[in-house]
């Protein structure tokens, strides 16, 4: 599927700052950029800071004043197979190293106090299927609603059973990571979502592989242009600005071509 | 300086289980593992998990019943400057790749709430010379004392100005990471520390280099043996057991030779 | 002096619920309701539910759809004086019984948690003299900003430094409350607040008498005219819905006559 | 049926402190206290604190040293009917007055964040049909373990599914509040706890009066001796240091004649 992301961002800086901008599609093997352009007005110096090891991109800037940033790329996705049903569950020691880190508790993800919890609703599943039983759960217990914020973590998500994407979000991650199934979050850009905007899903490794999921059940993973990847949110944020910055306006348009 | 470390751990596994174990001496530059061996009895079959990108060694194991552990080394540890004082601060773009994700928020390290606390009481500085501040004032308001536990996080440690190695730690790295500085927690084994005991510190990333620093002010960070670092005590456990298990016994002697 | 109170809620019942409201001027010593009138749109049956221990006054009723509700009043404000310098805290000995519960923490007032901070900032003074000594610290390390929510408590505003008039409240009385001296909240209307708004202060037992005090230094207690008052927010919420509802439209105004 | 008690508290003051003491059976229609003894070991000057409004009893004291506190009591306890199967759920305009500070959030229940979980969980009930289905709930979910402290709120017990009595009565006060029912706290001496301790219940108010409920299933209600009552554990505490202490021993037994 080839995808056409736009997305601008509007800010105010009233101070001369850094900033880290995360925005671009990523390069991974089930996705390929045709053709991007990122462009800063006015003009900016910007410092490259691409993770090789992850495929990221990000850059570096400084600002002072009102700054437009816009990106604009054109992405071919290659066909995913995310099915979850058949994936089983690895050992612990069957696990590649690099996916250690995303059994761990995370700043919006305090897996290590949902075990119980995760065995008392999901005790007889394992792997793949346990996966889509915690995926179920959400989509028949949450409700979407902008009631969260940026401290707001998966515990208070799960009481107050409302949040918006990144909540959903950090719960699946929550309750995959206390079921031994190592989970994290990405960053994306969705076709399908409505309204557009940068949206958070999760990922988790199950039958080999890393499996891209929605637990808002609000974007096929079909369409997803991986942006970035990560613990949770915290280290996926599109825009991180070392000081104070205001947002004047923002939008995204994910168009399926 | 050399150091003789022993370590023993005595579990009851009441149900088959996987483990992980990190309690060995990490491979890295400033440190030379002369010696060592680490013994289960019962013997068990495990599978190593060293991740040669950090230095870190890791093993998994499955158990069910008692198990002592047993771990002896002899390490060299070379002198090591970790002066702070005039380690300049690195401007976001110039800090390697590798270092970001110490910027972030992590489960017991909640720096995106401690920016205005971090401007209000250190706002002047920079640096080697900030994070000096920030030891100096963790060691002035909090008190050594065992009131926390295995889910407290450094807002309540700023708030009851209490805790043990993890939570100083933890303090530590979350002021420094508020202040833009990268910043990590290590588990070590600290050959002046009373009571002997696995310990953990924190590094920043200052003047060009991580840099070892112990906020509780209770071990000299020249003999410290390096076992594992990462965002916070999630990372670093020295086991953890995914399931259930009682601890019987546990001892650390750290001796420098 | 002479207040003039008028307070318009516009609010969208989609179910029929019952509803607490409270909004009426409290009666009072210090205050006299010359005249009032308390109006709903399109009219609702109404149960009195005053409380003839507190002065308070509130209404319950049941409604579904939209709804509007008036309140006007003329109330005589006596002089008070609030003074805290000269005001001798009291031994627990010494505290009448009803002031007893307003040593304990509550909802937003986690106190129990502050009372080394309570220590290390006021530790060498008393009574009145440390009640504003509080206050001054508040005024001096917070800002007035629209960041906190429904859930946040004490301790996330000491953490943050920011919030509105109830979180500036809620900080004061736990410290104070830290401090062996009993504190609650008061919901009032304040002739000089910009914008009109309800508002939320802070009112400590000390020099054998309450004391009113504005933690946000935005409001002289001179003309406050009082509503109710309780543990912290969630005893005065000016209107408890219990069920669900939409506010389309609010509106205070109290003018010095 | 009669009930003896025996309390023994033995602390250690290293400074001179007010306390207060409640552990002296209440005043109340449903039990009658035929004999007892409150002793102080040296003995101290108390300042008698009975509140004639609740029936609570207690005293304030200072003390600097060693302190042994001794209650001896032979309680009379009236036939309770505590069924609440048929109990019917009032509107909130038919509660009385004094009930409607039962229906708030408190320092460890967050009534507020549990609506929709009660919701989900009880929707379909009312009365005590529903306070019933929320204890078996309870019981049920819960594992009786010490894993809470002096922090611990509902919302992480919710979660760790683990806690001591305290934490069983915080639930379900919470999650009755959060239903629209009155609920509270009550300390109490129960005969047929084993090992015998303080203990803590809940009590609710459905079809016209407070009913006593005992979330841990380990207390039959028919022989508590209650000794005060509150939003939650903070108002309850049976012993309230203003200042540091130690306690050095404690011992409870309640027996039945």
């Amino acid at each position: 599927m080839r995808v056409h992301v736009k997305a601008r961002l509007d800010y105010d800086f009233p101070e001369r700052v850094e900033s880290l901008l995360q925005i671009e599609a990523a390069v991974a093997d089930d996705q390929a950029v045709l053709d991007e352009r990122l462009t800063f007005d006015p003009p900016v110096a910007v410092t490259r800071r691409d993770d090789p090891a992850t495929g990221e991109r990000r850059v570096v800037f400084t600002c002072q004043g009102r700054l437009a940033i816009a990106y604009d790329a054109v992405v071919e996705i290659a066909a995913r197979d995310m099915a979850l049903a058949d994936a089983a569950q690895h050992a612990i020691a069957a696990l590649p190293i690099d996916t250690l880190p995303y059994l761990r508790g995370s700043r919006y993800c305090p897996s290590d106090t949902f075990e119980t919890i995760a065995d008392q609703k999901f005790g007889g599943l394992r792997g793949g299927a346990r996966v889509a039983a915690i995926v179920d759960w959400i989509i028949g217990h949450l409700e979407y609603r902008p009631c969260s914020d940026a401290r707001t973590t998966a515990l208070e998500t799960y009481v107050e059973r409302a949040g918006v994407c990144r909540d959903f979000a950090h719960l699946a991650v929550t309750l995959c990571r206390a079921s031994d199934i190592p989970a994290r979050v990405a960053s994306v850009y969705a076709p399908a979502l409505q309204p557009p905007d940068f949206h958070a899903v999760a990922e988790v490794f199950v039958g080999g592989r890393w499996r891209l999921l929605d637990p808002t059940g609000r974007a096929p993973v079909d369409g997803l242009v991986r942006i970035a990847y990560g613990r949770d949110a915290a280290d996926v944020a599109f825009l991180t600005i070392f000081g104070k910055a205001t947002m004047m306006a923002q939008s995204v348009m994910v168009t399926a071509i």
